[in-house]
């Protein structure tokens, strides 16, 4: 890692996208549970929502309206707690009305997330998860590009049994070889529905 | 209608699009359904799905590896059955690998949705219904403008009951409001799982 060009990721150590081809398959249910554990682990973790029309993070993790703050070298992610072990940063910090449509075209949305790579103050991070939306579009490549300079680690996908999800999944891994991301793993949720009355699982 | 300058669409009577702010709430699901109850109803339906990188109707229709054939007056949208009861047109037909990962950019994406809207002869149709990514971006503005100059009905939301997923679609009807898309309803879908083993649904 050079200490010296990255900037304010200079102290983050890890860097993992988590990533689905498919939307509604608990991408960023998945990114909050993996931050909850690393944060269990004791690890300084951080997560950068990168989904503008649907960010998830804030009601995920219950943060409710807040502001984000300015200091001398960027933005201060917003915390979950008052020791500062889980940073967050989403758009939904920063619209005034958490229902306001976010009618972006791409270069809108490459610009603003060169900006959240480039300009939120992490601090000091073990892992800095970066929840994206679905599919393989302007989001993903912005972020690839804007995260060059660093090493990023890898990626976790995340899938669900229905053949629509693991097509979808399967266009996922082709992006990640044609980019070059390390795939670090697949998970496969909502494998089946454990019914709280009769305690039978489905598919059995 | 303006039957002269429609092109390849003078001869679709109504169009009506499918939206949600949340990915896998079911929107090619409910797609899908809408257009077999219509053509139940002795309707000649279409599907237009510009979801380019989850394209989920082929899948769904169960059309599986087919040529997309040109004619005078452009693309020949493919066809479920042979009363040609149900025309679509998807890039899932004209991917050469189904598992291809579509890595556009916007401008990509607004001219193929150009073309789609433009070139598919669809020839007499009752109604065309047009299946959207999540989110309101790239797509979503160029299927609208290009659909400026021929009558959009209106658009079926989609949600399922979850607060992530109602917070997405309150962003999606902040996007046909400022639109001016017209509402025709929302459909609650995965409200509810009944349990094959006990038959008790949850919730109940």
């Amino acid at each position: 890692m050079e200490q010296n060009n990255d900037g304010n990721l200079s102290q983050v150590r890890h860097v993992v996208l988590v990533l689905s081809g498919k939307g509604g398959v608990g991408k960023s249910t998945i990114t909050t549970e993996l931050a909850l554990a690393l944060r269990h682990a004791d690890k300084k973790v951080g997560i950068l929502d990168i989904d503008l029309c649907g960010p998830s993070i804030p009601r995920m993790l219950n943060v409710g309206r807040t502001e984000v703050h300015q200091c001398d070298s960027g933005w201060v992610p917003v915390y979950t707690d008052a020791q500062k072990s889980l940073a967050l940063m989403s758009i939904g910090f920063l619209l005034e009305d958490p229902d306001e449509a976010v009618v972006w075209r791409g270069p809108k949305k490459t610009a603003l997330i060169g900006q959240f790579v480039s300009d939120v103050a992490w601090g000091e991070l073990d892992v800095l998860l970066v929840d994206t939306p679905p599919g393989t579009s302007d989001e993903h490549m912005a972020v690839l590009e804007n995260l060059k300079k660093h090493r990023v680690d890898g990626a976790i996908l995340v899938t669900t049994p229905q053949a629509v999800s693991t097509g979808d999944v399967r266009r996922e891994i082709t992006f990640c070889k044609k980019t070059g991301v390390r795939i670090l793993g697949i998970v496969e949720n909502m494998s089946g529905f454990v019914c709280p009355h009769c305690s039978v699982s489905d598919p059995t």
